[in-house]
């Protein structure tokens, strides 16, 4: 097992199989030595988990939300892994973009986006250090609660293509 | 005509001539091999295409966004065209962020955004698979359905500079 | 003082000092000759600028707003040029992307934009045309009115690292 999902095991977490990729898009894609993710979701096992990763987030599940977070970010994770080979290859995490479906008046979406950047930092440590932005949008795909997507450097050419 | 606007036409579509840029931005940007768009609206003839390409959207409207969608695509395309010279320049669609105005709960941003995505498929093929982030804000610009914006990766200098 | 500080305090404007890294994440991050910044709230000392800097954005304060966007674009100009040493060492503002808390109705998330969109223009003339995205979200952290963030280019390591 590599360094880093050793880390992740022993923060108590598992990176699930990569989602089988959509018809039109993948779940990540590598550009020179940059690899983006598309948007995750908080899903486990086809599912939206729960609680906190369906519907809209305010001040009472806003901490159920930050852990659905965690959830997307996992996925984000599994999704860089089988594209690059290992999470040991990754160099740095550059960006964060975590969008929070919202109810009126909600205005704690950074510490939602927290229950991702923490992960970050836990797994990948300074490396782990990246630039975040986080929005309060108005709905997302299937009533998600949060997507978030990943901007992450890798080693150049981890694995013969 | 290129390769890639042959495709875009056999589909049935064609590229629109490229946007006046407005004041203070550019519709496109080359940034070493990578080129940036603006977040593009489905304006045909500067009016935003009906229907589906005005107000928020909702289970009822969702194909004919999903419609608009991809006449924001076709500027998306154009404003690249128009910067490096020709479509057969790009080497990779990478990355599609689509916007989508939706009432609330309303969730099927993702099927909005394929409007977009088979498109890139249909028209540049393996090299048109990219990722994604679909969203529903608030509101747009103009009051538009749909704003999104790409990331592609350009084949090195295509025209003399 | 830098040519293009030199320029901001001309135009009436002065540079923030950087906030100070929050827990997880950054201010700005380098990446090879990109630099990405993290959302920028329209703070000042600390605090929400008034008026335009808090709460959802309408037909009426949208002024307010646009002022509002240029307070938050200072914030991320502070962000990059203590990462990189001076703003002179950037080679081209390359992307902004503008999110508008706003109100139901409101569409006018462009004209709000060009309150930091026309600054960048002011303040680095050609290098700060850039491309970008506006778009009206339901809520931001803190009820701020506008979060903004950046993509620069700049020179190759202007300073010894």
């Amino acid at each position: 097992m590599s360094h880093i999902e050793d880390n992740i095991v022993r923060a108590g977490f598992s990176l699930p199989l990569p989602a089988v990729p959509a018809g039109f898009y993948l779940p990540a894609l590598r550009q020179g030595d940059m690899v983006y993710t598309s948007g995750q979701l908080p899903l486990k096992d086809g599912r939206l988990v729960e609680p906190g990763g369906k519907g809209k987030v305010n001040e009472i599940n806003q901490q159920d939300a930050a852990t659905a977070a965690g959830a997307a970010l996992l996925n984000a994770l599994s999704a860089v892994k089988f594209l690059i080979g290992s999470l040991d290859a990754v160099e740095r995490i550059v960006k964060l973009t975590v969008y929070v479906a919202s109810e009126s008046y909600f205005s704690g979406q950074h510490l939602v986006a927290n229950g991702a950047s923490s992960l970050l930092v836990e797994f990948f440590g300074e490396k782990g250090r990246h630039v975040r932005s986080a929005v309060g949008v108005a709905e997302l795909p299937l009533d998600a609660s949060v997507e978030l997507e990943l901007i992450v450097a890798c080693n150049p050419s981890p694995k013969p293509e």
